[in-house]
């Protein structure tokens, strides 16, 4: 590591045959790395010979270089006096902001917060955290469909005390409102991850870490406070041992509670706000892995696709072939921590994670924020197909939802309706965007200041007590699903496997 | 009294340590009182050493300096001429209005009103009146849902006669249509609510006093005519000697003929238009009174909120810990008027209110114009909920309803389906905005007149004459709640209570 | 008549003690007259001691003077090169048109034709036909509803023939399509109602002639073919004589089958876009009539009104006494044409209308194209209504529709649902002002081919063949009235005066 | 064909008496053509004495003109040195495109394909394509219907294997998408029909050529590859032996595997953005066929119609009196291939195709993309129709289904709704104009990566395995017909036939 090279030699090395990178500083030749590369081969290539870090940094959790590379690949260090300066005007990941963000205390509701994040993220991370599937149908109505529930207040009711404090797998909570899952947060703000962290622990917030987190999770829930309670979001890999190892570092970190198996995505969303994007992103968090099934497109003919965007990368590597059947005992085998599905859509599978308890202690209905199928239900569809058809699944599970949450009324109709928690999910990201770990907090104190305006004018002091009287669903009652149910086959298909 | 200050002089003191201020030519040193300012010290402070009588004169009526300030804090006053000359650039609460405002008769529809009056009034005024809670969506709704009924009009009737007699509490009044008690009517006109009376004198109509009036209940009433009916608004508050004063004061004007408990909005609702204002105002009505629960965000983590709007602090003091079983047994030791309840939205909550006759004798169905919780119910949903559940409610009180009112037809639509009269709350004030009391005349007259033309046209000739035969409700029926009552609850618990 | 008198000496004339007008080359002493006229004084003093002709003449059919002023009042006539010469500046109520109207053949559906009407007739012209009442919401819900309704075609027939004749009271058609009469057809082209009646003439259309035509019965139905169809609207005055007059001239002309007696609009709708308008109209039909009830305001306190535009002056002696028990008994004195009762919008009329054959021939549903009372039902609500109600009223009464129809499938829709004819009002109206006669007849041959078109792609040949089975109104149904039917009551009071 | 002319020469024949045209370097003597030509002489006139080929090249087929006209009409030969050089600015049929075209690659989905294909065609092929019939409420409402269809993902569903595979007819197919029938590929790109062809190739995806096409069959299906099926669509002529000699030729093509019948258009929509092109295209397609019935205006009085569009003009000869009872079996005494009846709208059609087996073998619900009938039902409506009064229909018939695709979310909806195979008609000629055969492979590709991605979110391996139980279809089931059903009478009278 002794060696230092001028700026100008490693520009030599810019071409397949010789391709090297500097990287914090340090020089790497990544030419065997270059068809391993889960993003290709090309994205490297157009950083060949040049300092990667801009690009590198807000994408990768530290020590995913180590990871990937041998350590033959470090060649030494960069004579920093040799780099080009940085201009104004030179490629920055992140917007320009001439003028400093406007005060947290100035953003009113979530969608204040979403604007300003808009003005101060890159375009990267706008496409990658706005985007949704195809026509972002499911993204509108998932917000939409809040807006048709009213709520009945009730009068001469003392609402004094108020709180928002609730229990989840056990674990005391001062907010219903959790993080859910969601990718890359230093895209937004270097504060990442373990900013979110922070501004969760301030309001006894839950946060559920990405799989594909921009941080380790040993550096987000390095500061987390006694009580505080992280889960860990799980896609597993086609190869199993990566999946494996990192469970043995999950099952190390106290402070994660549980996993949550993401099962609504096994093959990406087509998010064409991400795909027109600049893609210029190769995560190497998944090197090494089979390209994955999800390149859909491989065995058609040879009419070229776009490059995928952010979120198909994420994607390289993730396992389409879970089943019931296999993958929760391989879970066992590798975790004793309570397991949550994420992604449920439809009162039939809610039901058959009601009978894999113990194992399974709780299901997130969500349709992944409309980023995975176009014209899938909102979270509150299934909530209310659960109960028409299987309410006994509240029984044994603990229910959540995910999606379109903008309001602290969005969250109160959700838990009326028998959610036990309600995720966000582009929100803290829109937060971080906007002010970093203040602004995560200013979104959660929004949302939380607007549940509980929104529960003492319906005259209700605790979580616990409200209900379904406290909502008029009937217009959503009208649109939910109504054709046949396969609760019949699954119970006798059950019953013969017993 | 006898001092004579400088304007100068005045200047000097403007720090927490020593704050005076000129109110109406006086001087006054508010440095004690600081802490005590309901709207709080920061507000006072802007205007600290300086003449604040444009700021404050609009929003508190008379005598609340002198109910709130020692005697010893007159200071003296100041001498006029020391004071700066008023430019036309100078701040001012009125927008400039270069050109005279549109005579009254131009106006053909409340639309008509709503504009010139946003044209006409200061920014903060038409914030605090346009505001509602959280996207406006019970706001907006209030309003198209009467477009959603329609009407079902009769041929071949005599219409040559027709008029908008009625009674309401046994009293005669010349229109159904009464004026909702809504605050701070001197933001938008001198004239203030006195003027609003004044109007409604040469109508018949109805009137329901602010308890925020921007002017006294005695200066309000003081020309009533002989038959005029007027109703007093009451927010109790948390000190409830000052609300057992007010109703000492209220029990000895005669032409108050009712106390209107306002009851959906223990907490204020969240107001954004109104709190991006410039929040410059602090009443100092609730002065001295214990910061009230509704500072909800004071007890979660440490990121500002916004000021709050004018409608937030109106708020301070309010006592937002009402029951059946306390409040009104309570009242009943302070006023032997009739109570009408304000702001039920739910059947269940009329059917208990038909059980505390005859203290209670009339209910007003209300939103709140849509800035209490956002996507509750317009008053037509809880009209046609009372219908659904236990229409025996008609016959033990007088049911009434506010919000969304715009046209003659809306009004006798809320006729048809059951209600004795109909509230109008922001078009008052838009109209005394638009053109003082003329101006409320002219909004009057409008609805008064299309009221007549519809219910000509429906051949229908006296107010008794409406009911559910002439209007067509089924798109509305199709949204009203129909999930489980809890009237049979409520009804087991009376029953045990007798 | 002999004396001549120069332009500037008429001048002198311009005050309420002397008014002197010049119309067609006259000049009349109108001073006596000024009381009179249903319009109010104002709008004639407007035009005092000048030439009143172009302001005069499209709204008044010939012989108004006549019958409204006594023969002294013509002092003689104006030399006519005194008079100012017209400019290209000077006020016409016809607005400039540089170049040439498009031809008829550019315009291929009704929004074509209104769109260079729009541009080519007078602002008030457009401001009379296009307004309709409050916020318009009938009259646009009139075109949307026959959106709502889907078609259903059939295959495999043979539609090499198809034609449109039909058979209305027994007359025979070329057209199921009728002209519902509107007023003062010349404001939008000097070929007037007569104009209309040469277009009707080329397809065998029938006409129905407005009560308030700007020209006279006799002038309109002057050239009539043999077989040709009008009816003749009543608008029955306070002062019957004149109607029993009216009644007397009608009687003789043979081409005149029947009369329509409008129901729907015994006062007049609020009109804004029509009150907003210049209003320099004074209708002289009504002259000398009482002020008529439609004056809903005047007995309220002295805001003014605005002065009330062109469709309040024509309503002016209008009675709106007319009953079931008084009205008919008298018409069947004064004629023995056939009545069509029309602006029917409840089951419970068009039942009550059953009742009163054979005098009453048939009905025309219609809400007055959203001119009389908003959110009154389209006559597609009222169409199915009866069918729901009381069918057996198609059996006794000819059904027939007016208002919204824009397309040739509106057309045949209504139809199928039972309608014997269907009124068109504003399109022949549009047609006039787009292009004269020709622009009447590009109007009906439009809606003409498109009925046609759409009778061969459903697979019917005749008007006759269509039937509930080529609608889908799924739509529809789920908004029609489903509240309490007057029937019941009807029934028994009609029994009990047999 | 030895004569030279020079370009002078020709042009002074260019009138009724002596008209001559160039085309493809040719000179002909038109003039006794002038009174077959469907399109009508005017249209050739405008082109008289001049060069033709750019106006007739791209809508007629090659042998067009052997067809039609006598040998002797070939005069000879133009001299191309006295043409005109085309310069820039010169008439041309293709809008310009200085710079290239985008790559197809860039397009992420159908509507990006169109807006490239919107502005690389001519207006007058934009126009043709893009117009559908009066207001375009069946185009808009055919993809909006699938918008409104919700669907149920699957979870712990093993989705590494999933393909598109699908048999139709019995032939294996590697795409449940087809080509429908649409007119004049050339007008969009030169590749053409054959274009077309090669594009589904590729995709192993099925074809119906237009019989209006721009390109004769044969050179259509010229390479076809082993297993490609093509269908040939028939509109039967009012000159048989034209549709015989036709399917004459069609017979002897193997490619061809079936006929499509359409019956959705026996006389033409009315698609306005076609009528207000320029018009100038004749199709000689059915030249000298009687002037069809679908010149609906003919019988009516003298109003010109605008010249009609293409659409229009391609009609020109088709047999409007198509019935089951002549017509298939007619049909049958011409070809051996199976038919399919494109068109159908109804479930009675539906069931009467059903009762025609086995010469019919499937049928295509469609209302002909919008352009026949507006307000006509989309497909899928039809298709929950069958489902619901008449579903032994699935057993005995394949049912396909065309209209409104726009995403491969549609395609699979219309799957799981029982369609065996789904057809777009727009998208392939957007494809074709936006980068000929490349752009419709991006077509397909796009459609089908977005079916497998949908397949596999659901959690279906194989098209067979789509079903009810994948859609939430409540909100169609509210729009569908509920009125009476013809069934009964067609079931009495097919009995009585026995």
């Amino acid at each position: 590591m002794g060696k230092v090279f001028d700026a100008a030699e490693v520009a030599n090395h810019a071409s397949p045959e010789s391709c090297w990178v500097i990287l914090y500083g340090k020089v790497y030749d990544v030419t065997d790395f270059l068809s391993e590369h889960p993003g290709g081969a090309k994205i490297i290539l157009k950083l060949a010979g040049k300092d990667a870090t801009d690009e590198y940094d807000p994408i990768h959790p530290p020590g995913t270089l180590e990871e990937n590379l041998k350590p033959e690949a470090l060649l030494g260090t960069v004579n920093p006096d040799t780099l080009p300066k940085e201009t104004p005007n030179a490629a920055s990941s992140t917007a320009e902001t001439n003028e400093g963000p406007p005060p947290v205390e100035s953003f009113l509701n979530m969608d204040d917060i979403e604007q300003a994040a808009t003005k101060l993220v890159s375009k990267k991370a706008w496409a990658y955290y706005y985007s949704a599937s195809d026509d972002k149908i499911s993204k509108r109505f998932n917000t939409e469909v809040y807006r048709s529930i009213m709520l009945r207040p009730r009068v001469f009711v003392d609402c004094t005390r108020c709180d928002l404090d609730t229990t989840v797998l056990g674990h005391k909570l001062g907010l219903p409102i959790f993080v859910s899952p969601a990718a890359m947060a230093r895209l937004a703000h270097p504060a990442g991850e373990a900013g979110i962290a922070e501004a969760c622990r301030s309001f006894g917030a839950m946060q559920v870490i990405s799989n594909n987190a921009s941080m380790t999770p040993e550096q987000i829930v390095k500061d987390a406070s006694p009580g505080q309670v992280f889960g860990w979001q799980l896609y597993v890999q086609v190869d199993r041992r990566k999946s494996e190892a990192m469970l043995a570092r999950i099952n190390k970190l106290d402070a994660i509670k549980f996993i949550v198996l993401t099962l609504d995505a096994p093959v990406p969303g087509k998010r064409e706000d991400d795909e027109r994007g600049e893609n210029i992103i190769g995560s190497m968090a998944g090197a090494g892995a089979a390209k994955a099934a999800d390149r859909s497109a491989d065995d058609t003919p040879n009419v070229d696709n776009a490059s995928g965007g952010v979120g198909k990368q994420l994607f390289a590597g993730t396992d389409p072939s879970l089943t019931w059947r296999e993958t929760l005992p391989w879970l066992a085998k590798h975790t004793h921590l309570p397991i949550i599905l994420k992604g449920l859509q439809t009162h039939e599978d809610a039901y058959i994670a009601s009978l894999h308890t113990p194992q399974v202690k709780g299901i997130i209905l969500s349709n992944h924020g409309g980023r995975a199928l176009d014209t899938a239900p909102p979270a509150i569809h299934t909530l209310l197909e659960i109960r028409k058809y299987c309410p006994e699944v509240f029984d044994k599970l603990e229910v959540w939802v995910d999606g379109g949450i903008r309001r602290g009324t969005d969250v109160v109709k959700a838990l009326c309706l028998g959610a036990k928690a309600v995720g966000i999910g582009r929100p803290p990201l829109w937060g971080l965007g906007a002010g970093g770990v203040n602004g995560v907090k200013r979104t959660l104190q929004i949302l939380a200041d607007e549940s509980k305006t929104c529960m003492r004018l319906l005259g209700v002091e605790k979580v616990d007590g409200l209900g379904l009287q406290n909502v008029n669903t009937r217009f959503v009652e009208q649109q939910i699903y109504d054709g046949p149910s396969g609760l019949e086959s699954i119970r006798s298909s059950f019953r013969a496997k017993l």
